[in-house]
């Protein structure tokens, strides 16, 4: 079976911007063709679009535009996941032989309907992700010790990495002092413990061994792959401050990999609120239950930008749909030394972490070059 | 790389029932799991949903009503053919080894919102399909010398088949009369020439070689493939006499089936309006052009039920995401020879045409016993 590759990507600015969905689609698959000198329209067989958007047919109109007539063509929706679900997608296209190059693109506006998740009603008041994050803040925070001072430190540190992207949202950096002092939302939650949804679009273009070789002197090659849905309500979770399904699919994924925890240079992890942060690196086994917040603590008294170094989703936005594709073009520039300012010195093997409706369902990825 | 069958399915009946989109996943779901005496939800690796419907994260919501905890889990859509999308999705994430059984459900509500293709501005003050069919109609007729008498055979075929579907809408027959007199919608189109969005589901569940029969007495194997995207808007086709997606879908399945058209026994193709059938037909190369037609007369007028023997979409209805899916049901039915009163004499090998917004994009399966 071939190895699978990613040949070349392309990525919008994540902002405000009111653009139509087919535009922000558009915008980043024309980037990765521009950044793909030999890549012929005719060389893609499948085009998959990531997105919560409503508008139907999005994979053949994206194609119309960019001028592809695919095999294989149709969106993927799995809220916050939908691009790492497509990326794997692509993946199992290109292994089983019905696909030899697929683009995977991922879009969304800053008014996406898949914020709310209406079907979960043990969110009581609350539609938005807020309510889940808020008691998964309270319960981190009582079982570890843990103060909101302390937590604040993780959007301190992403909106400074952020400052180093950009494509990010963030165009500031703040203190500890700012974040305390941002908008309650909650009890548990302020404003700047919050990734902000916004408009932005990120294409991946996916190619068997051989292929891969064609488009990139610098292919990187998905080594590990897992993933695990344990329900689709919050109260199902077993516990509030650890990831049942992050657990289970990064073992996976890294067992898939041959590799440990412990090899991994450099990562994104799904910080959709600060204590997301701590949380995936515990459930990852990156560090011991309770232990998280030491490590970030650590990474950003040393500078050391291994933990979300384009700023993660509350530094650089979160527009839904493109998240998961924006990840694994981080982790891929990163294995390519083309990070620029963020870059990790000598990073070898990379790894994504991105889930859906308090981690309710995750996907991890392993990259390597 | 392993052969993929299929091991199991269960579709509710189509109607104008009111139900929300998650019970008629449920509901399909629940039939599959009392079809299957030794299917454990532990089995299932993924599942797949398949709609138009706008409620996000569908395929989670469904999970958890059925107490599957799948490692793949979301949603794809591509108008019309979801359904045979998200069967050739769930293929390729088993002779990938990503899931060695996957569940693929589809559901659709009467009042979808894959009704109407906002994007396609070509299709002038008409917002859903009719106009393209109306289109496709009057070229059709103008350029093989047919008339609306004659097409309306069609309609009176695909409902008295019907009749032998327990699940379909159509629960009467009709006379040509009957369909001429039936009430006007364009120069071209009546209203008994048009399929009916309703609501209704359908689940089909796929597996490996060896895992498919521990399932079932009676697999049946996909052995063919073929999918086509040419545009996204109706005008950017090549001619409104035939289906250019259908054509090369058709012919790419047939030959990685290694069989000949000759040798299919029994079809479903994708009659979401009178004239689609014989276009059908045609581009798939089981008649010459403008030579559809003779052929579902001979049927018709002899009892031959060998196309759309559960009534196609005009007699059985068609719930968009839901339609590739009872398609492909049927055909298993047919293969398995438990379709009844719709039998056919010995079927080996069947084909299943679905297809999207004025076939600009198609999905062609080739199944066998």
């Amino acid at each position: 079976m071939s190895k699978v590759g990613i040949a070349s990507y392309g990525i919008t600015k994540f902002s405000k911007d009111d653009s139509k969905i087919e535009s922000v689609l558009l915008n980043s698959t024309k980037k990765l063709f521009d950044n793909t000198s030999n890549l012929n329209q005719n060389d893609i067989d499948a085009v998959l679009v990531s997105t919560n958007d409503n508008s139907k047919y999005l994979a053949a109109v994206l194609s119309e535009m960019a001028g592809i007539e695919p095999k294989i063509s149709h969106s993927i929706e799995s809220l916050c996941n939908s691009g790492t679900n497509a990326i794997v997608s692509a993946y199992s296209y290109i292994t089983s032989g019905l696909a030899d190059v697929v683009l995977v693109s991922g879009a969304e506006r800053y008014d996406s309907p898949g914020q709310i998740l209406e079907w979960d009603n043990s969110r009581g008041e609350f539609k938005h992700p807020i309510f889940w994050a808020s008691i998964f803040t309270k319960s981190y925070k009582r079982e570890f010790s843990i103060t909101d001072e302390e937590l604040a430190i993780i959007p301190v540190k992403n909106h400074k990495q952020a400052q180093n992207n950009p494509n990010a949202i963030s165009e500031k950096t703040y203190s500890v002092d700012d974040v305390m002092n941002s908008k309650k939302l909650t009890d548990d939650l302020r404003l700047l413990d919050c990734s902000r949804p916004c408009t932005g679009g990120a294409s991946i273009l996916l190619a068997s061994e051989n292929t891969c070789k064609k488009f990139t002197d610098t292919p990187i090659w998905i080594t590990g792959i897992g993933q695990k849905t344990t329900s689709a309500g919050f109260t199902k979770n077993m516990t509030f401050s650890s990831m049942e399904s992050t657990q289970q699919a990064a073992a996976n994924a890294i067992k898939m990999s041959k590799h440990t925890v412990k090899e991994i240079d450099v990562m994104e992890v799904h910080d959709a609120f600060s204590v997301c942060e701590p949380m995936a690196l515990e459930s990852i086994g990156f560090a011991d239950k309770g232990k998280g917040l030491d490590m970030i603590k650590e990474m950003h008294e040393t500078n050391n930008l291994k933990i979300n170094p384009r700023g993660g989703l509350i530094g650089a936005g979160h527009p839904l749909g493109a998240t998961g594709i924006a990840q694994t073009i981080e982790i891929t520039q990163q294995l390519q030394s083309r990070a620029n300012k963020r870059q990790i010195d000598d990073a070898k093997i990379g790894l994504v972490h991105n889930m859906s409706a308090a981690s309710t369902s995750s996907t991890v990825l392993i990259l390597e070059k």
